[in-house]
């Protein structure tokens, strides 16, 4: 246990560390490292008498709070693990979570849906508390004691991820895998003590929660906000002279649209630029060893960003380079290695890696073949040793002995002025197994004959890669972001995949 | 396997995201790291070849040179060890290294030590290479092959560290605490892809392999010269856009003297403010969101640093606060906390700790008691939580039931304006079981009584701590920097230690 370090053991050592600094801003609640790091064991104690042993599940069910990193780091103590989940999802999507989770403890807020759901499944095996004042009785009524040592290699957090297999799936992440991603984002973002980030973004989302563990593992200070609001994040930052939050395009065009000017000053966020209005009210970073460029390609499975831009200046690769402390390799579905320049899926292995997802053992031995973690999306490794992230895998289309992955074709397809959107299919093909079919939304007034889309894809990629015929529609449907590819099979005649 | 990343691992990495970049810089030689990492799996190769199997330790005899980073390599490739042993040493310093570490292979660069000790057990079950031509034959005749992976748990690395026990013992540094101890200069020293460091410290040194090794990890270049000599530096400064050397005061002083201006431009070297002369040739880091401070508190043991001054600006404590990745503790005899403020050793535990030192299974099991690596250095917390380190504990008196370390009295001695050097021994009494004598050297044309010392000294520190004798003395023996203990107990009559 001498080279274990817990989230909770951070927290310990910061306790001692920095008995003066701010850890927690939430509303009215002020809490310095020891207070938290004392709050944090009688919330421990409290959850272990309501029966929250080791490997037990702890779900929260509601908007951000101090809360939920309590509950993180009292889950950490105790060697359990828990889940903030998406309180925005609807009432039967909700208790799938329940029911697939099975926590111990739920500590909830009422909405149209949580309460559904309480009221459904409040009477299983599960204690439910209320978040607000039955949270902060269960607090007070814990005691402060020793609790014994846990091994950081045990999962801490799981986050609910894409339900790429038709349901979601909770994915586990150690205290060895959120401290070594945290040690990315130190170095790659130049987060240093002092640092004051405000959870502007959901908590159940990775993005968010990153930095605030990232703040955590620092000893700096996090600023939590229910949800995101544009004034209030402009109060936040003025009143708590944050340095980062997390904003991105629209956010920070709505935090513009407040006219800040004069009212509040947002000039301690350091940032990258965005619009004239965005720069003159933050400090713009352009310090000269800064490397602050956001972006880079990452998931929820390997406990963030895998790639960071800003670890590649200059770079071809739309993802950047890996950070320090994983390894990347694009491999085949053989699981050998591609050559540099050609698509197959970017695998992982590293010391930020997910331990695989709660109750999913099949599943798990899929995503960690060969000894790599799959992450279920295309990409490439450039001359420059850059990584371009190509879209997802999804599913692979087999046209005679080759692989077609439908993202790289429709990447090549909407690169086509007259195409505003496209997805590609297999359909079955007596001579070659599948044949590849494109389904193409053209934009308003424009025009294009399936040939010279035909031609077009034939230009940018190997010839089997071509769609052999081209189907015109109004619209693709969609899942989320992603091409609803079920539902293009059912109405375009796909078919006949890989393993199906 | 799928969160192990050995150095090895990590140098694979590089190969494939930066096939570009110069790892490796030492006179005539260099490398890309796709160079590097041929180079690497061939001495690998090679040295299985010659019996180097996991585990195994390969020894290092030589001043600095590219082919201390290819051997360590190399052995983290294989799960074997690679020392690089201080080659000043005299021939029976280094017959006991090569007696006790019983490496496979010896590379080794003819001295007049060395050469003696290759005379006397060249003919052993080891295998001896000279450095140089016949280096460069072993890695050609070496194969490109794949390796069976290895944990990063495994010690990859073996620094013999200062003789407090008699005899010096090696600390073996696992890939996993490398990696982790550069993630924390990474972090503090702001470090970035495009990195330079020059080696011009000795690598048997923790101070500059730990650079070196951060160096490799951001993916940045290492430049090697044989030993330090200011004008070779001022020239590789020039010629390599060095960012970063291992230099501290007397050294700075001697580039300095070299009168570099208009002859060679040390302006790439990014480094703390030390004199007008030095400030002038060089870029003075004080970019506002810099903490490249230097100092703190280190030893082998922790993998380099454990506290960092970086992190603790206006702190308290003379070595401000711990890594991000690690735990401090200060303990008293029983392995129990102290409070703040009073002295106790100072312990750890976390990412970037040793495995324990090879073959010492006693002393690992003492040095690893309760749970925490004793670090054998005496510390205090201070108010504001940073940490300060007061000495070496070496030895502790037992006067009545209280603990009195020497260290703590000697520095208050060494207070008094009259007091030149002081050292502080135990003397047994009947009584109190010992008594505390100390051993003084008045500064010149100072004078002082016995009664005025003990008296400031008193002033200063608890009353049981304060010496009831004085002893002046012309000089205080040394072992290196410490006073020689067992030569003043011989001198002075001490004795009656507890645990002796």
């Amino acid at each position: 246990m001498i080279h274990s370090l817990t989230l909770s053991d951070v927290l310990a050592e910061h306790a001692r560390s920095r008995p003066e600094t701010t850890a927690v801003v939430d509303g009215e609640v002020r809490l310095t490292y020891p207070a938290l790091d004392e709050r944090v064991s009688r919330l421990a104690d409290a959850l272990a008498a309501r029966g929250v042993a080791p490997g037990e599940r702890v779900l929260w069910l509601g908007q951000n709070s101090h809360a939920v990193l309590e509950l993180l780091l009292a889950c950490s103590r105790l060697g359990a693990v828990c889940c903030p989940a998406n309180w925005r999802q609807s009432a039967d999507e909700l208790r799938f979570v329940v029911e697939d989770l099975t926590p111990r403890v739920v500590v909830w807020e009422p909405s149209e849906a949580t309460t559904a759901v309480q009221e459904a499944l409040g009477a299983s095996d599960a204690v439910w508390v209320r978040a607000g004042r039955a949270y902060e009785e269960m607090v007070a009524g814990g005691s402060v004691r020793d609790f014994p040592q846990v091994a950081d290699t045990e999962p801490a957090l799981a986050l609910y991820t894409a339900a790429f297999d038709g349901r979601p799936n909770a994915a586990l992440l150690s205290s060895a895998a959120l401290v070594a991603h945290s040690a990315s984002l130190l170095v790659v973002r130049q987060m240093e003590p002092g640092f004051t980030f405000l959870s502007s973004g959901p908590l159940f989302h990775v993005g968010t929660m990153m930095f605030c563990l990232a703040t955590l593992q620092i000893g700096g200070t996090n600023v939590f906000t229910p949800a995101f609001d544009p004034e209030e994040v402009c109060r936040l930052i003025d009143a708590e002279r944050v340095t980062q939050a997390f904003l991105f395009g629209p956010m920070i065009d709505a935090v513009v649209a407040v006219r800040p000017q004069g009212k509040y000053d947002l000039s301690s966020l350091r940032f990258v630029s965005h619009s004239v209005e965005w720069d003159e009210l933050i400090t713009v970073d352009d310090s000269p060893w800064c490397r602050s460029r956001m972006g880079g390609y990452g998931q929820t499975e390997v406990g963030g960003m895998l790639t960071f831009l800003g670890l590649a200046p200059g770079a071809a690769g739309f993802a950047g380079r890996p950070s320090p402390f994983v390894q990347v390799r694009i491999l085949g579905p053989d699981g050998g290695e591609v050559p540099d320049g050609e698509v197959g899926e970017i695998c992982a292995r590293g010391k930020s890696l997910f331990s695989g997802y709660f109750a999913r053992p099949e599943l798990n031995a899929a995503k960690f073949a060969h000894g790599w973690h799959h992450t279920g999306d295309l990409g490439r490794r450039e001359p420059d040793g850059t990584i371009t992230f190509v879209g997802p895998r999804l599913r692979m289309i087999k046209s005679g002995a080759e692989n077609v992955y439908p993202a790289e074709v429709e990447r090549a397809l909407k690169a086509h002025p007259a195409v505003a959107d496209a997805a590609v299919i297999g359909v079955p093909d007596e001579r070659w197994h599948q044949a590849v079919r494109a389904v193409v939304v053209l934009a308003p007034d424009a025009t294009a004959t399936a040939e010279e889309l035909i031609g077009h894809v034939k230009g940018l990629l190997a010839a089997y890669k071509k769609p052999r015929d081209v189907v015109f529609a109004d619209a693709i449907p969609k899942r989320g972001f992603t091409p609803d590819y079920d539902a293009l099979d059912q109405a375009h005649g796909g078919g006949n995949y890989p393993g199906a």
